[in-house]
């Protein structure tokens, strides 16, 4: 196991997931233009497209390829990007910066990366639906993997956590609505990756529930280890100035349980998700690895 | 074909679509409960529910009945719910009033009515896929309706059509750029609802050719009448400021072709739409009842 190769392994599948992007987008000059570059900006702006590498990752679990995934792979880092987009917006977070370059709000305009958020959304189901036709034997499956991402993008998942952070800017919040924004916000949409690729890979339903578990631990350490970084990391690790949770009054562990509490926290629900995964046996080392770098990542 | 009570067709479809919207909501003291009151207090504002009520016909049509087409007739009600939400943020065409009630944000905030928005469009994709996977022999047709449907909201439909509408607020339009904006803003959508009804109906494709040229038509002329009532209606009619449209500089069939050719124009559009539900026969002759009302209505 200590012979995986995690970074040629990232890099191979990043490479495969941004050639992907690039076609499942429309053109710069397709009509009208100013949306479909405010789309493409985003999108094509880097990022380590963490979630669809855990949607390929899930697939391989379970024994199916890259391939088999690539279209819902895409359809996650859509969802991921309009929700960066709309987050970003002045009446949200009002963020000028995002991976180093101004947000999509501050080059196109207000309207337009509204827009331009909504159509990566609603792009996004039909490459869902494309992939999970493409794969499925029965419209059962289909219909299971559209609500698997709904669920996980809903009030019930991401925008749910979006809410409640928002609402709780400013405050100081209990251990537990922290825990509901990162679970909400960030895990639900981890989560639903590694499940829709194990789905789409053929996995049980036995697979898809650990595959869930690891998931929801993964996510929520993901966003504990990025709460770590906003207090310890540099701006040229992070592309954005550190610090700026802090600024805004946002709701983080570092704030909540310390930065020492909270870097335990990460470790044990990286454990928690390695003993899981453990169930899938060589399929799941690649998984494993990426929970690794998911802890000791500095950005 | 006189003897079609079009008032109590209209009543019966607008109470059944009304009571299954109330169910798939979430209850207003969902967690977090700011999004779900935004969500619930747009939808439930009331309006003609013309979308869904065409889902319901194209249903009809091809022999279909409306209890086959209910989660998704529901479903374009939320996609053109999300649309005026996030169409009246300050960002985009600015709008206090609504339906004689204030715009979303004006009441929830714009970061929730953002929020609400987004996961109005997402919901929707939900009650798709169940909709579809309920009535699907196959996973093709599954795919196939969540593809019109994305096709008719995304940049090659309706967010093109307003990303065009904004871009050409106060400025003189071509004529072929005011009817590129009015068939994707406004017709793609109505096109796809009764394409969808049809498909989930049991509609053959010629059937789906033929109700989607018409559909093309319907949505078109709908949106020319609404042009026109904008000029020509009052407050308590609309709901709403007559002459806003002008206020704002938008690009209106009567600005551009004044009021008698643009009423020419939608006459044209219903009797060349009614010319191709002729095809259907009996099964089109509540939506031929719909194509006049589309004329006629005074709001």
């Amino acid at each position: 196991m200590s012979a995986f190769d995690l970074t040629a392994y990232l890099n191979d599948r990043r490479q495969r997931v941004d050639d992907a992007l690039a076609t499942v987008l429309l053109p710069d000059d397709a009509e009208p233009p100013s949306v479909h570059r405010a789309m493409r900006y985003s999108v094509m702006a880097g990022g380590k497209r963490l979630r669809p590498i855990l949607v390929i990752a899930g697939a391989e679990a379970v024994g199916g390829a890259a391939a088999t995934v690539m279209e819902a792979a895409c359809a996650l880092e859509l969802i991921h990007t309009y929700s960066l987009i709309h987050d970003d917006l002045p009446a949200m977070d009002d963020d000028d910066y995002r991976r180093g370059r101004l947000t999509n709000h501050k080059v196109f305009g207000e309207a337009v990366a509204i827009l331009a958020g909504d159509a990566l959304l609603t792009d996004a189901f039909r490459l869902i639906a494309e992939n999970a036709a493409r794969v499925a034997k029965n419209p059962a499956l289909v219909r299971d993997v559209i609500v698997e991402v709904v669920e996980a993008a809903s009030t019930r998942g991401m925008v749910g956590g979006q809410v409640v952070d928002i609402e709780s800017e400013g405050k100081t919040v209990a251990a537990e609505t922290l825990e509901y924004i990162h679970l909400h916000k960030t895990a639900a949409l981890i989560r639903a990756s590694l499940r829709v690729g194990a789905m789409l890979g053929g996995g049980r339903a036995d697979q898809l529930a650990v595959i869930g578990e690891a998931g929801r631990s993964l996510g929520l350490a993901f966003q504990i280890v990025d709460d770590i970084l906003d207090v310890e990391g540099t701006l040229a690790e992070l592309g954005k100035s550190a610090g700026s949770d802090e600024r805004k009054g946002k709701a983080t562990y570092p704030a909540v349980h310390g930065i020492e509490a909270s870097r335990e926290e990460a470790r044990r629900l990286i454990g928690l998700a390695k003993d899981e995964l453990a169930a899938f046996g060589a399929g799941a080392v690649p998984l494993c690895a990426l929970a690794d770098y998911i802890f000791e990542r500095r950005s």
